[in-house]
């Protein structure tokens, strides 16, 4: 796959079958064919496919229902892995998944700040190498890396806005510049798209219609899913919750609008406020002696501040919790949502204020609350949400068959390795 | 079909083959495979049903590409009409459509008002009649009855808000009624979806991907498109475009959120601002011994105030147009949109103060301007929009085939129907 290149979800019908497995858990030849569309006999070749390559495996049979007892596949597990990268400004969080988008290992590493791309590029092939063997993985069963960053990504030029940390990202050809540097295939998205991707791999949105995410990391930005599909939109720019405006005559954000919902109530405006107040930066631990880390990192002393009682700091939060309010109460009443997940590292360090303030919004103000209330919730997986979504885009994508070099085991047991949930090591906070 | 029930686009294949004659003006059975991916044998079988049922007819050969010179297939236009209603607070709009969705007679009758539900119905069955009467299609052909109107509408209980001219036909089972008073299928929907569908099938959204109509009349509304196909959300609420948040701490609207686009800048607003100046009002023909006939009537007289250089008619309307502006922005950030077109009555009155406001706005700040700018375009037939989109969902519904009574016509030629666009009449302003 070429860099830069959206992942296709059920572009071959071999993916579609995969998925189908991976999204049962176990199911008969027979359930696959409903499940899928496909033929009986189109079932049969695929999946004869797909148990020669290793991904598939044959686990028993389901109980009788009068006939033949069925025989059950299941993905064979540990027969491929995906990398998931999430690349931002205040922390680079790498994630290694296996064929079902299990997290298997994770690290936590500084983010790209101001670094030259080139150099960044090159700490990530080290930080990916030191991922994989850290639990011992073939390097040959890595499908590929799924990298994603906060705006529209792609290496085709004009495609949208590089948000202000990014700047010195137009133009550098990142899918290509990682390919090498890995000698691995990599497919690129948004932050935000990436996490509803995620979202709905690990099923937190249950069996909506009509989903999507917010992710508050150094920008706001959200990700819709349509009837089980990323909603991406025709320039990769749909989603853009950081540009919702919520005051007409508000300040000017740097997209070049006025009073989006990411100048009035981002991580950053939020910063901004309180180091405006000299004391109450003081009190919150930013003071103009302190080194500045990152946003993000600024961001969570004064949610620390707020939750031990310093009101000014508190008062800043809310006030921003309600821009977002409004916010999701317009994406709402557009997508008419059910199902509406807080994520990213904001909502993982602020989430016990934004959660009620928005829920009590769109409980009180969605134009859908007669017929069906939106359920809002907070991410289980709020700080690696993107990540794990970007190993996902890896095993959406038709990365699947491997180079021949990889030898993959025909049984489940064939190969026993641990597995592990590892937080193998952070460097931030 | 039932009452209340959604057209389902596509949902049987002979409706698939049908639209991709319709979409195609003339095509072949093996450019019909290409198009609906049906297989050689199945294209065959459904043309033979739908030769014999009348709606499609043989048409001439292609140019030879060097073998056999293929058979070209198109409608039978004159085989099946569609009536479409857009009931409304202020004016009743009726059309009736041949097969291909074009407009072959049009009725503008007082709208809705005060009266009560029953009376409208009786009053509609009416209206229908003598509409199918005046060009003379035999009722036989006449498929069904699309009606649209403000808010979400369905005989189902808890579908969401009706606005306020709306209320008293909460818990009315319009479309069982119209259906006993016309003895036609009845297929319901929001205005401003069919203005979308209507704007899809007459071709304003070119080819984009993520298109959408904003709909001014009594409210404000949105019908969004995505690759062809009008998105209306789990729960029919989705496009609510006048219930976009454009000011969190302004007035309340009748949904019960602040700041809405419709409380702050819908006709009704203007209206209300133009009467709160006793001075402007006056001016503008609005004063307090003048007859009210409807919000859009009253509208219109602010709009000709402004164009004949009345200043402070001018300002309300350009604060309006700023209003929706940003609104349109929020719109464009979320669904990455192609195409935005202004239609529905306020902006067929209004669309020259509105339109250049809307385009600025978007050329200047949509987050997509880079990669590409937003179109943003006035209907071609903005005051008959939603009535027109309402006659296309019974096409695109499964209506065909209908009873076995209606005898058709084999040939295009065997029934000489004049059909001329006409506008029958206007009872309003």
């Amino acid at each position: 796959m070429s860099a830069g290149a959206r992942a296709k979800p059920h572009a071959s019908s071999k993916a579609a079958v995969l998925d189908a497995i991976r999204a049962a858990g176990t199911i008969s030849r027979v359930g696959l064919a409903t499940a899928t569309g496909f033929t009986g006999p189109t079932i049969s070749a695929l999946v004869r496919r797909l148990i020669e390559e290793g991904l598939v495996v044959e686990t028993g049979r389901a109980e009788s229902t009068g006939g033949k007892r069925r025989i059950l596949l299941q993905l064979n597990h540990t027969a491929r892995y995906a990398v998931g990268v999430h690349l931002d400004h205040g922390a680079m969080t790498y994630v290694l998944t296996d064929l079902a988008g299990t997290v298997v290992a994770r690290i936590v590493r500084r983010g790209a700040g101001a670094e030259e791309p080139d150099t960044v590029v090159s700490r990530t092939a080290e930080e990916i190498s030191r991922l994989i063997e850290s639990i011992g993985v073939q390097r040959g069963r890595v499908l590929g890396v799924g990298l994603v960053s906060p705006g529209p990504r792609s290496s085709a030029p004009g495609v949208g806005l590089a948000p202000p940390t990014m700047r010195h990202w137009e133009g550098f050809p990142l899918g290509e510049a990682l390919e090498r540097a890995t000698g691995l295939p990599v497919v690129l998205d948004n932050d935000a798209t990436a996490a509803a991707l995620g979202e709905h791999w690990s099923g937190g949105f249950g069996g909506a219609t009509s989903a999507a995410v917010v992710h508050l990391g150094t920008g706001i930005g959200a990700g819709l899913v349509i009837n089980g599909i990323t909603y991406r939109g025709p320039n990769g720019n749909a989603g853009e919750f950081g540009h919702i405006c919520v005051d007409m005559d508000g300040p000017e954000c740097w997209c070049g609008a006025r009073g989006c919902a990411e100048v009035m109530a981002g991580t950053a405006a939020v910063v901004t406020a309180v180091q405006a107040d000299a004391a109450l930066a003081e009190a919150v631990g930013l003071g103009t002696r302190r080194r500045r880390v990152s946003t993000v990192a600024d961001f969570a002393a004064i949610s620390r501040a707020a939750s031990r009682g310093e009101p000014g700091a508190l008062a800043l939060l809310e006030r921003s919790a309600r821009y977002i309010a409004a916010a999701a109460r317009s994406l709402a009443n557009i997508m008419d949502l059910e199902v509406l997940v807080l994520t990213g590292p904001g909502f993982a360090i602020a989430g016990s204020v934004y959660l009620p303030v928005v829920q009590q919004e769109l409980q009180r103000t969605a134009f859908s609350r007669a017929a069906q209330p939106v359920d809002v919730r907070l991410s289980r997986s709020a700080a690696t949400a993107s990540a794990v979504g970007a190993a996902a885009l890896v095993l959406e994508s038709e990365l699947v068959p491997l180079s021949q070099a990889a030898r993959l085991p025909e049984r489940l047991d064939a190969e026993p390795v641990a597995l592990p949930y590892s937080l193998v090591a952070s460097e931030v906070d």
